[in-house]
């Protein structure tokens, strides 16, 4: 994060004064608006800039946040944004895009699409939370294949498409209900699964508990698993990996 | 059960006294033992005899109990026996046959074996649960195709057996840990799926809570569920749908 | 499914071209819409065909369905299906039936009804999962006998019906709050029966959790248990054992 | 509790000194061993004596426990007491009665039987808790009329006795796995039942909280539940209801 | 119930045919409306009529069922009934009263209440759910004491009324959040206390589980509990209590 | 509370008669308004006033127990309080202020603030949470740093202050999600630290259950845990530990 | 913690070099055992030295530990240490003293004993969860009132000790089962209250969550919760608030 | 997996016969033992040979698997060994290499070490999972960095090693009790963060549950989570997000 030795040279000659050095060893590398903290830095740290998760947010916070990410950043990305919230955002920032399935409002893209990441639902009511992981991970810059309505009672409309998921660098598999899916693609591809439960479902399912209990025991080797409903939780992890096999990391 | 109108028929013609008549409507169509009440005419209810739960009982009750049957019946069938229980038993009553991976003892098979009743297990760990099914079937005397370690994170094992499986009039199928495997089946063949969740696993897994919820939740059809690590269970069950395949029901 | 040597040997007589094979070999026997991938060739898989779940379906993709499901089968099932839902369906198309309190709506029968199925529940409120399960039976070519409102805390009203229910080749048992139901029922009949909680009750039910646990860990044989209110899923399992009585199986 | 009007009179006539009334009205009636609180005036007040809960206890508190009940109250009843502890206080006080299947341990009982309570369970394995209540009820001065192994799968068993059932003051119904048996006796009897779960069973029993539940939602009138294997409690509610029974309340 | 014997000789002494002992024998003691079935007979064998439970009846079923019970027993109480329910019977049936805080709508009082029920609360958002067990308790022939608002975080309110207590034959407790008062007043009284658990509170109350398992669990002997927010089922059963203390029983 | 030797020297003396004293001694120290009990002794045994919980209090009923509060404390402090019922309440009462974050109402503060209580959050949406404790706490006499959005996902927001935490008496941490911000801050500082789990979260936090879970599960010591979104009750707490703090007790 | 600006003002005069330095500012104030990273100045930061659990401890780690922690702090305390365990310590390290009910193995105390802690269990069985408090509050230093077997079911028990209680600076209280105790104290007493869940009980305890539960829920004021069983827990806690009466803290 | 083209193509030029390519078609790529199927192939396909879970496996059984398994692949890998069998193995095969601590039983590892995957504890009792996790890694060929018991309640343990946590490629987290340690990571370093629940802890962290809700629930960003003590899962993914970003994968 900080240079701390650089930091500390420059008292030593001098060219820092104490106060000042004692002051940035305290400072937080945030923006503080009183209600909330800005992490500018986490662009720096990540790779990735910060997200804003609209739902509940008033207008008049909502409005100020996007500003100074847009500000500070050139680019904002909101997750759970309501369509009167993006009518308000939109009036007020030009260039927004808003989609209205996974409720995302994001700046145009910018990036050059690149890497591969696989997102595969169990079922059409899943589309939802896979399209917010799908556009996040394309926010972030990586390319996406989407693959929906596949689930495991239905095994052929997963298995003719077996060879474009193996090449993918990771996979997101959203499901509701039993949550199978993520078992099933494990064993079918090489590279790391994300699982996602879904609240879909009714009955025994527990607003979503069947499918993460389901995803947690799984047998298949290389599947992990996020929170309920958390399609950007798992497009942030996906883009990391995807970053990584694209990028290359620690050798 | 009782058929009322020849009983009164036979009060009105003074065949029958009227305590007699009585004592017949009030008398239950069981053996009271004291500490147990055998039920002897269930084998003509439904065709299959009394099975005796061997875990926890003491050995006299056990002895008794055993005896009862074999007069009753000509044949028994215990399940959960213990290693003890079965060298007790085979030492009083000759020709009980034991096995120790299902802990299941039994009077040698009469019937031939007809229909056919696939008994599928996700792992190995899922074998003992799946012996207590097959070996049940068989003792009522269904055909058992067995097909054992073929869960979902390697569907190539599974799929390759598809058409047998297809055959099945009905397919026990038993796992544990994510419990995915029926919804599979479920997906695979035309006649009913009975999903016996095990306590196969650890962690989440929740003595097989997490199995019995997917399984509850499948979002296949034609699958429904019994109790955890109930193999006996699930076997009565398919015993009843191969008899009505085989011999026919009420058209 | 497929009829691979069929297929094969098209190849090696040359009446088939090696690409063309490769990709029927591939193709997945369903027809893809984009949102969603309707399985056109379950009806001949399961005898059964695909049936809509219209909750939550928006109405420009519940028209399609229904219009592509007509034209495959010539009839449809949907379930789960509202006022204003059943209202658009029947304006598009003729000849749907729409039944407000099991949320059904369907082409009008087609078979012959046969075979026996028997649907009983607990109390009133249970009807509308019970009506689901009933019409589905029908919608299937069942014939259904009806037994509501007959729960355990007045027995004599199940006992009167005893041997309509021996009669049946399999019963659907819905009953909410403490769900007893199904276990009375498997003392008192020799064929399967179908265990459906119900969401009915208040209080320590837990949305139906409590039934399901009593049903799941039912002391009587022959009993397996679907999802909280799963109506249909329960005449779904219903009609195959139905028709493997009625028809015959595997010998 | 304390006739607090006769100690103040007691004090105005000066028969009482201050410093004494204070104390007693401070004074708790109860005998303090350090370790342990008895509640010698409990018998007072409910009619009935203090019980002890052995399991767990040490030998030298558990003997100086029943010497100081024995010396209070002439008589003394012990539950869940192992072979090794009544082996004990058996050798060191004279009189006391053993059982091992309740494991009750108690004085002679002393008073006349009188009212009647009905002891009632679903299985075999559930006479360990029904013996622990029916003893108990005998030691308070209870007829008690035993009812075992009469669950709901075999419904013959339990109405053969109805009309024995309905003369009793109350029941107690002791059953596990569903525990469906108390709802089937609330609809057969106009008195109180008392539903005690036991954690009888296996799987989804979850040790007793399916049978548990399934009391709790009984949808039978009249029907209360106490704790899991808790059959001294019902025991002692029976015990209370049986004597307004037979001696009368406030009218 | 039946008089086996009686019918019986009947049939002997020629009086009664023999397809009209059948049908007799078979006959359920209630009245079948075809969408529910009015048990007429159980105020016979409970002496306590049947009640209806308003909610989610609609208008022609609630108003057809009163009338029915109206003429059967010349008495009606309804539970859970909303002010529109309400308006509805009283535009139909004159008489009705009706109760805004317990939902309850009654016949006017026939009998004279005799016996002493005491209700309790631990706060006053518990009396909603306290009302419809006094009121129910009343319109059945009980006396009761009502004392609301008596919580353990504040003793002396409860203690100050300790002897009014002791002097009822059974006590009817209510209590959300901790539910801990039935521990307490089962520590004063001699008599049997009813646990009711409310849904009252927040957080991890979960819906009155807090509470229920509290109750479940009580170190007080005496004590047993009902469901969350059971005001009525806590009544009847205290009904049952308080007559057998009024008129006596077995003895 | 109640001086009872001095009331027994006023009876042997004569001063006080034996009826007056029996009164005395029954009498409890509350204001009974029929439908709840105010405890107006409270302040004088905590140094706490009485608080009302204003949700779902009818109006008339609020009114009047502001009324009483006013009267007997000279101030009042509700919470929960609506937008609705502030303006009520503010019309009838003057010199009430409400705050519509936290939904307190209250009287002006009339102590000087002194003691230091910190208030933290782990995000924005925690703050309803925090408020409530925080101007409870001012209500109380406590001055209150403030520290919000300082969750653990970004930990230099919270180390930045770590000083000024470690000044404070005692932390309040409020925390949704997996409510790791306790943990940390326990590490952190010498003094004890409230945790208050919130509801804030989606998916697995089932309400709040996780955060409790976590709190409750803490590595830290000198942690203890309150109800979720119970930012009163740890108010109260906070309130207590900082007055032993600046006003010394038991040495 | 570190004096950031005197190792700054350091650097810039030249008496600490950059390296030296930054090695200080990275340096944690802990002992790196390889296994273990002791905490030597936690007992400067919260004014207690490091605890040890022993449970589940090797012997070669613990006599290690045990050995580190005597050298830094001229004193120990361990937690949860079996009589094996005892045995090697007090073999190894003269002056240990060993406490068979509480596990707890300590050097002398040295400090006088001040402030007052109330200690307070509802049954024998929580005597050994309270005295691992009690034990631990005398060695940092406080002085303990022990009140042992004072449930709530026996009211009169507590409440003849409820000044004691009242001047005590905070209370202990540890209850299983349905864990109502701390409810009833925190009503009594001005002061805070720890209540502590212990795993005593059986049937629907779960462990100890029915107490758990229970005491999360209170509607008494002035009440906190720890984990199950977890005495030590609560000791540190009652410490830290018992220190801030005793010494004061930030006015 | 297959290539279907060249096998259709040597159909069509006759080199292969219909029955051959048939079979081959048809064919599971894994050994079938009859008691289990090994799966050859994996190695292929995820660049990882199949492990083998030992714990539960009877001896027969363990040694045929370990002598196929380095047959196939020249090297195996055993989690959950017993001392037993690691006897038994290494008396079998020479050059296993056995750990006590994690129970993991290998070959040599015959890869160079590259990338870098950092495992980090909260605990001391969180290394026997660690370990499972650092030695799998090492077995398939990544670089670890060991950082054990840097637990959230000692920050500065943590906070000193975080450039070296920021290295690395994944970060695998170890925590039980409060499960926190994962959120913190998360918020320190910008590549994956795999969460491994443990069921280190007591009371209410039931089994590892409440550290499981805790991962589950992070606020933290790039974090995902595996089963309760699932060392292996977490290494199996680590490595293929490691190999991925040493390798490179789809640009």
């Amino acid at each position: 994060m900080f240079d701390i030795d650089a930091l500390l040279e420059g008292v030593r000659a001098g060219s820092i004064s104490v106060a000042e050095a004692g002051a940035k060893l305290k400072a937080a590398p945030f923006l503080d608006l009183g209600y909330a903290k800005l992490d500018l830095h986490r662009s720096v740290r990540s790779g990735m800039s910060e997200v804003v998760f609209c739902q509940g947010k008033d207008d008049k916070f909502l409005t100020e946040i996007f500003a100074r990410l847009l500000e500070a950043n050139g680019e904002v990305l909101g997750t759970r944004c309501s369509a009167q919230q993006a009518q308000l955002l939109q009036g007020r920032f030009t260039d927004l895009c808003y989609d209205e399935i996974s409720d995302i409002i994001r700046s145009p893209l910018k990036e050059t699409l690149c890497g591969l990441i696989a997102v595969v639902t169990a079922g059409t009511a899943d589309i939802r939370v896979a399209e917010e992981a799908a556009q996040t991970c394309e926010f972030f810059g990586g390319k996406v294949l989407r693959l929906y309505d596949a689930g495991v009672s239905g095994l052929h409309r997963l298995l003719s498409r077996a060879e474009d998921l193996q090449r993918a660098n990771v996979v997101i598999a959203a499901a509701g209900m039993e949550g199978a899916l993520p078992s099933v693609i494990g064993g079918l591809v090489g590279n790391p699964v994300i699982a996602v439960p879904t609240s879909v479902g009714y009955g025994a399912n527990f607003g979503g508990l069947s499918a993460l209990l389901t995803m947690i025991n799984t047998c298949a080797n290389g599947v992990c698993t996020v929170n309920i409903d958390n399609g950007f939780g798992a497009a942030f992890l996906a883009t990391q990996i995807n970053r990584l096999a694209v990028k290359g990391g620690q050798r």
